[in-house]
């Protein structure tokens, strides 16, 4: 890395986002976040929204990913076709300010008439690869609001799927006629790892979801139990789409390690592991790559 | 039928409710529509809400199907399970005035930990099979925000399944991330047949609704199709889901005229005609044959 003083790192979301400082020698020397993500943003308000950043963390060179750079964001910096790694994304880096202030794109893939997008998660998934914590042939499940379960070959994205797992829960919780029975937190177990069961079984989610309150009313399940099984539910579609990607490859767990463990324990119920790796780390690496590469 | 002055057929439902005046004939001599479902309904309000259906219809018998023999409705009549056919379900009628105001309870299915329940569907399909109007042996899609697709055998509910479609459709377009793409009215054509054919394919759903968006974004599909091949492919899903039951038997769609049309479209892609029937005439048919095996 080149920078002489450093730089900031930013991953900047559609609800929050998240800066670091990086010093000269690679290590994090300071970090800061807030929910100014870029829907909270006013048009033409993103000058302003970057001073705050630099204001907090230094005023140094900054490159920023995630949903910044969509048509929502500051500046729209076109996805990168798959097979895309980090040398392909560097080069395609949007610059608001030359060689200062950049704006990573997101990747996309497409085949006939299917498409899917991201933003974001590939810095995470590159920079994991690039620092050795997941192998160049892997298949990398990243839950969340949108789920991404990504296949990574000879250290290049060259697929992946986003799955609506997190807003759907959210969606079924406020404001569906399952409401009333979501409120209970999920947690791993029993009711669970029966949803799971049932989600790779690939029957039409709509149907599964109103068998929750079937269950419920003709006492085959408990009401207490049904968001984790609900939960079990979509992470089981979610798993029975990311092992299509898979085959028998390795497979990764990336993000937040609440999740990452439930992801862990629906795998182990298909006899497959995942190994997991932290986002945070990951995201790190990814923007340290980049650093080296525009310089 | 014997009452001597006729009655009264009401489907109350959880948002609205619809009443029918059957004369001494048999013929519809009025009928009554208006919001009061069961969830407008103020607890202990019941007795009022029936009133001014009598006050609107005549003082006369009364047969009450739908959500209101619900355990939110006025009074619960527990479900009859399968297999269900007319006579099991005039036994089972909850009298709140013995012989004169009876609620129709619904029909539930389970098998080991899987479960089903439906309530006011049960006197359309059991109604149209004594009308005639559906063989013995058929499977009934029947749209709406709840899909109930329902296996007839010998002329009783065997099983069934329900498919949040409408309700799904409802969730995505008020509160998700699609909300903006699924403004359009959804309309049978070429985005349609995709979304069916999508659908039908199996793929989880919450992994095809994010590629409504991703599909826009990268040009493959336009933003004013995306209503239509949303529809298409939750009513694939459905096919799906239905065709299982189905098995090569007979495929009936029954229910409002411009859901079934659809249901239509959507089961020739597959090489299937569904033979498309009244939901209203079904129920009266139902009602009817009820009052005579009550009396």
């Amino acid at each position: 890395m080149r920078w002489a003083d450093g730089f900031i790192a930013v991953d900047w979301g559609t609800t929050n986002r998240r800066g670091y400082r990086i010093a000269p020698d690679g290590s994090l020397a300071d970090e800061f976040a807030d929910d100014l993500g870029i829907l909270s943003v006013p048009k033409g308000g993103f000058p302003k929204a970057v001073a705050s950043l630099t204001q907090r963390l230094g005023d140094l060179p900054m490159l920023m990913a995630g949903m910044v750079g969509s048509n929502r964001g500051w500046r729209e910096a076109p996805y990168v076709p798959c097979p895309a790694g980090l040398p392909e994304i560097a080069q395609r880096i949007e610059w608001v300010e030359p060689g200062r202030i950049g704006i990573v794109p997101g990747v996309c893939w497409s085949d006939g008439e299917a498409a899917d997008v991201m933003r974001g998660e590939e810095v995470q998934i590159l920079g994991a690869y690039a620092a050795g914590l997941v192998g160049a042939d892997a298949t990398v499940c990243h839950p969340g609001t949108h789920n991404k379960l990504i296949r990574l070959e000879d250290g290049r994205i060259t697929r992946f799927r986003t799955v609506m797992t997190g807003e759907m829960f959210n969606l079924l919780s406020e404001h569906s006629i399952l409401s009333d029975l979501l409120s209970n937190p999920v947690h791993d177990g029993e009711a669970f790892e029966e949803g799971v069961r049932r989600g790779i079984e690939g029957e039409a989610l709509t149907a599964e979801f109103f068998s929750v309150r079937a269950r419920v009313l003709l006492g085959k399940a408990k009401a207490e139990d049904a968001a984790s099984y609900t939960s079990g539910l979509l992470i089981g579609a979610d798993i029975r789409t990311g092992l299509k990607l898979a085959g028998e490859g390795e497979i990764v767990a990336m993000g937040r390690p609440d999740l990452t463990a439930l992801y862990g324990s629906a795998l182990r119920l298909c006899g497959r592991t995942a190994r997991e790796v932290d986002g945070e780390q990951a995201f790190l690496a990814g923007a340290k790559h980049l650093a080296e590469l525009v310089q």
